[in-house]
């Protein structure tokens, strides 16, 4: 159903019979809404795991992960969920359908947190996913299709429960470590999947309606435009790179100006020429030199070799190209001038993930229907949903974050705004129900 | 002497009596030669000690310190010296001259090396020195003037040892901690010293008729203009600034370029403005961005702070006030304009320290007579001599470092342009006789 289908539909709500609603609500324009109370109680009881001085840690595979895992198993089950622990560790409930010929649709997101991190970052969308299902049971409201509520495990290492259930990951990449100083492979084990087995737990196109996720913006541009919910257009491709660049050591106080190999100095225009080319024209797209490391760093050595990231992201994979060239131009520039080399390394290349047009409009209908204010936005941040959009046509409504603050102890996100987000989730599974 | 003086001098040495020179010797304007191959062959073995796999360790107060100023101690013996260890821990050894009324001429350097250093950067001054008293006592050359070897302890962690002897130390500066780990008051007995009474050891202005000293250049200068002997203008001031900048960390992905306060691109710009202000106008100032640390210091996060130095250089005081006006004004600019701030921490100031004309001539015309190539020069790398100078009429002698390197397992200076300095310092000090 497109957006226009959908205002049709919505008109003819009053008189047409609805597959699916219960027969106990009588208006039928009137959109259902989730127990916000409940769900915000669940996020404060969540904070006291894994709460440490300098932050939320549930870093995936640690004690306080499995710890916050039990706490959203018991949630399944208080939902009438019944988890079950799929071989790649991540977490499903089915609330059933009344047609089992239809594929389920999925909501969902991860339990797990960065180090030193926030409470709502994952939880957010995990807990109301969990709300919606139990809302629409206790509300009497019977879907056609099945829904499938999924916790990703260890989204924060790089969306690798996600990653797993697409078979995006090699045997290889199983034995990598992730950030809790433990491989997947082990990972997985902990969390009580199978790692030998895991294949068994890859999803193929088409096994799912759509998947929907809710999530904290993790940016300042909701709360900053004073809108309530964000619907969510695409997730940013990324393109990390590691350059290297290789001057000479030398004495500081005796070598001229003019006869010196300056790794540092190269490093600084190179930064200083990222920035100006990606703030040079119009456009969504950042690029963040946000780690560099000098040899040897001493104050009277002039620097022999920077290693410096760039962070490049954006909507257009065609701009992504574009940025990639100009930087390697650059790089060859200032190697020239300042008598030193650049080297490129790709660290990380993820294609943008473009959400699909229908769930976009039941999205920003349902938000329309709960009276909510909205606007269409990129996530600049990658989430799980970036990789279930290989599989299913996808979506993600963003709520705010107070001062656009995440991955750190100070995010939150009102009260208010997580109802707001789960109503609008709610709405747009019945929509999807629709079709 | 003046210039002027000395070739007036020099001309009628064939027929005027000369006070002091060796009776023995027929052709008086010949000039005087160290033995070259002895010189060499101490320098030799001197880099058996503290040598390892990364380079010369003869780290001030360390065994192989310790080791290395034994070997020095035997060398000032066998030259018939009788050293002694003063209470700061410095060595001295005299030839006495034959007007006791007269003050000694000092001639030396260090023997200490920094961390993964070479054998040639304070060794070849210290040995020269006692070589150039050995071959006046040999051959019969008498001077007026007492001729005092030294051998500065701990150059390399600050002129220390200098430092001590113009008494430019206090109380507490003892109690810091040098490179090897221990305290200056600690390392001060384990060289031989006498840390409750260093002040006995401190020499006042007129103390010395002159400081010379013979070093390697540490720069690339005279190799790439294919000149044997550098003779030293003086020993440029130093500045040393550590910066702060302070920024707001945020994510990578999600906040828009105009709206970050990245402490990476204000230290870009910063270190950008920094060479361009140097290289902006004549002259031989240096500046240097060679220490930079950024936090968090993590690929995807906008970084919050970055430290970074500044080691400023130059032989006129006007300049390096002049420059830190402009860094000053910099950082403000540069703030503004990334909403960041900075903040200026002045960790080193030390003063230009100019050479004494008449012994920079004594050194010039030495050099001439024995036929070496030479040019002016400021030495961009600090020395012992620029402490003694504020004591005596200093001079600093030069020859080629190969490469221009130094503070290198691969400093290496060949044995002609050792055996050349040797005899450049020993006509000096002759000349320093004369007066």
């Amino acid at each position: 159903m497109n957006r226009r289908q959908f205002l049709q539909h919505s008109a003819t709500l009053a008189t047409a019979p609805l597959i699916g609603l219960s027969p106990l609500r009588s208006d039928r324009r009137a959109p259902l809404r989730v127990n916000g109370v409940r769900l915000n109680s669940w996020l404060t009881s969540f904070d006291a795991i894994g709460r440490t001085p300098t932050g939320i840690n549930r870093v995936a595979y640690s004690p306080a992960d499995l710890a916050g895992r039990r706490f959203t198993l018991d949630l399944f089950t208080q939902a009438g969920l019944a988890p079950r622990i799929d071989a790649a560790g991540n977490i499903y409930g089915r609330l059933n359908g009344s047609d089992a010929s239809l594929k389920p649709i999925l909501v969902g997101s991860h339990v797990d947190s960065v180090t030193d991190g926030g409470n709502y970052d994952g939880a957010l969308g995990s807990f109301a996913a969990i709300e919606v299902a139990r809302s629409l049971r206790e509300q009497g409201v019977h879907l056609r299709h099945p829904l499938d509520v999924v916790v990703w495990q260890n989204e924060e290492g790089g969306t690798i429960g996600s990653k797993l259930a697409i078979g995006d990951l090699t045997e290889a990449d199983l034995d990598k470590v992730a950030r809790s100083a433990r491989t997947i492979r082990d990972g997985i084990g902990l969390v009580g999947g199978d790692a030998t087995h895991w294949r068994d737990a890859v999803k193929k196109p088409g096994d799912f309606n759509c998947y929907i996720e809710l999530h904290i913006e993790q940016g300042g541009l909701l709360e900053k435009a004073g809108l309530q919910i964000g619907v969510v257009q695409g997730i940013v491709g990324l393109r990390w790179f590691e350059v290297t660049i290789t001057g000479a050591a030398n004495h500081a106080g005796t070598t001229p100006m003019d006869q010196r190999h300056d790794a540092m100095l190269a490093a600084a225009r190179f930064t200083v020429g990222v920035n100006d080319a990606v703030t040079g024209e119009p456009g969504r797209q950042v690029a963040t030199v946000g780690r560099l490391n000098v040899l040897p760093n001493t104050t009277n050595v002039i620097p022999a070799q920077v290693v410096l990231t760039i962070d490049l992201r954006d909507l257009d994979r065609a701009t992504l190209v574009r940025f990639t060239d100009r930087f390697e131009e650059l790089g060859r520039e200032i190697g020239t001038a300042t008598g030193t080399t650049f080297a490129f390394k790709r660290l990380v290349d993820s294609e943008p993930a473009m959400a699909n047009s229908d769930v976009m409009n039941w999205i920003d209908d349902s938000a329309a229907s709960l009276g909510l204010t909205r606007q269409r936005m990129p996530s600049g941040a990658g989430h799980d949903a970036q990789e279930i959009a290989r599989i299913a046509p996808m979506g993600m409504i963003f709520v705010p974050s107070v001062g656009g603050i995440s991955h750190s102890p100070r995010e939150f996100t009102r009260a208010d705004d997580v109802t707001h987000g789960a109503d609008v989730l709610l709405n747009s599974v019945i929509a999807a129900d629709r079709g």
